[in-house]
């Protein structure tokens, strides 16, 4: 039997954990906000483990012969190397490809919340105001052009969702190479060129060395009048100040930011009554879907990780994601 | 030069009117408040007009030569019999055609406000309060069963998105018969075996005699538990008596409204307070975009009258739009 250590943030039940089990792993349960050590005293056995890695740097070396760690964080972020130096050997997996329809279903939403300006609407049902004032000045997506920044699974599932409602889609990813999906790909170089072309910003990117700050003041600059952001993959890819300054001046329409600079946002900061933004607790992803997904996720790498075959979504730290 | 009449509801440009003198027209303007009479003194011999039914009703008889008229509106409604029978050699026109679009983008978006649950959001924003509580509860479209009341322009738009988001689109309609973009389609007699299976129900739907109550009370009760009611077309095709007690009690999970029983909603309706109703003013079908699709079938049908083709879109009155 396979030495599994969950560490239990999804209330997984009695018949998935019966599922795990009879893949061949015996399980030592526990609740987040306990050390393994509380939980076991072979806690140095375990060879897998279901956790974040917030989990493990919070309990650094309590484990220290894991052979693969299963997250469900799409993202390892700044938070690899200490973990990385402290578990050489072990193979990490992400939760990458279970977010895509969530936060595509999100980043559309929120959209067609700014373009139709759905806080008006909501303002006149508050007072009972039955009113057509402002409606002649909304927008639709037909016909709209999209960047998304980021190719990837959840840069495609927003694409495709674009897509239908008659957008362009342009994607962006490191090469400029064409991803099926979208209509043209770009880089980063070609931004200045592109950004005033484009209605709708979608930041769908993995933060890493190379894509800090990727809209930072001079980028953001090149943005098309009355252009719409939308961020769901990570914050410090934007810069904040920038964006609330062109908020401000109308030179963008709209934006809704699931990630932030600090996490979590602090209740002073001034984002929260920044006039057209939308803020999102960095939980776009997050929906009853999303469970379904990661718990069969964890199903398919437990069962692959036990018959010796290599799971899905290895980390690799040199790459940043 | 063939004489029409614009009661300008529109603002069209000069640009744009210059565009229709150049199709072979004489054209008399009006303000929306004006009559044909307080414009000009050979209202009797308009032979095309461009305004609504209600335009028509409130000056019956002051353009009694009136050949053909352009509206904007889809549906010709309760409107019908006194404008009929005043101008019974006159062929009307609707906008039907130049609505898809803005309200498929508006009955998408507000599903997916009612499934991400965005008025818990917006609260927890106005707070300052960075909150998960509850995300893992909120719904996504995929997978979801949509049944779309309405197989015309508007319920064919709307599926072609929600299908995009990995919806199964069924579409009902006179006879059942399949239609382009829609997995399969039902009768209203089916709607007591085909409502316990879907997840949203989309009424887009012109209002006939027909159609009239279409969802009674009876009807509504064979809907799915946690169901999502979405109205974009007309008033009195669903029973809003039935339809607030469903969201009381927690059998629908939300809906959104674009049409009512009586319009303009009266300040005091109990429904502007309606627990997990979203209320909108007969508006959503109203964008910049919308516009531009007029003015662009004004110009169409215009051309078409003057070189004695048949323009697009004829109301029948005996089927009801």
């Amino acid at each position: 039997m396979i030495k599994l250590f969950i560490a239990d943030n999804y209330n997984l039940t009695e018949s998935e954990l019966e599922a795990i089990r009879s893949l061949g792993y015996e399980i030592t349960l526990a609740r987040p906000n306990q050390a393994p050590s509380e939980v076991c005293e072979n806690h140095e056995e375990m060879e897998v483990a279901l956790c974040e890695h917030f989990y493990l740097k919070a309990h650094l070396g309590e484990m220290p012969n894991l052979k693969m760690v299963q997250m469900t964080v799409a993202g390892f972020d700044n938070m690899g190397p200490v973990i990385f130096d402290t578990y050489k050997n072990t193979k990490f997996y992400s939760g990458s490809g279970t977010y895509g329809v969530s936060l595509a279903e999100w980043t559309v939403g929120k959209t067609l919340e700014i373009y139709r300006q759905a806080a008006r609407f909501e303002g006149y049902q508050k007072q009972h105001k039955w009113s057509w004032e402002g409606s002649t000045q909304t927008k639709e997506l037909w016909g709209k052009t999209v960047l998304v920044l980021g190719t990837g699974d959840v840069g495609s599932a927003c694409a495709s969702r674009y897509k239908a409602f008659d957008c362009k889609v342009i994607g962006l990813n490191t090469t400029g190479r064409a991803v099926p999906g979208f209509d043209s790909c770009c880089t980063r170089e070609q931004l200045p060129e592109i950004l005033p072309e484009c209605d709708v910003i979608c930041v769908a990117i993995p933060r890493t060395e190379k894509t800090l700050y990727l809209l930072d003041e001079e980028t953001l600059s090149h943005c098309k009048q009355g252009a719409v952001l939308v961020v769901n993959s990570r914050g410090r890819l934007v810069d904040e100040t920038a964006l609330c300054r062109m908020l401000d001046s109308g030179h963008l329409l709209g934006a809704a930011l699931d990630c932030f600079e600090t996490e979590p946002l602090p209740e002073d900061s001034p984002l929260w009554e920044q006039k057209n933004l939308i803020i999102y607790p960095h939980c776009a992803g997050v929906t009853m879907g999303l469970r379904n997904r990661y718990v069969k996720r964890y199903l398919e790498n437990l069962a692959r990780y036990a018959k010796g075959e290599e799971p899905v979504g290895l980390i690799r730290y040199e790459r940043g994601y």
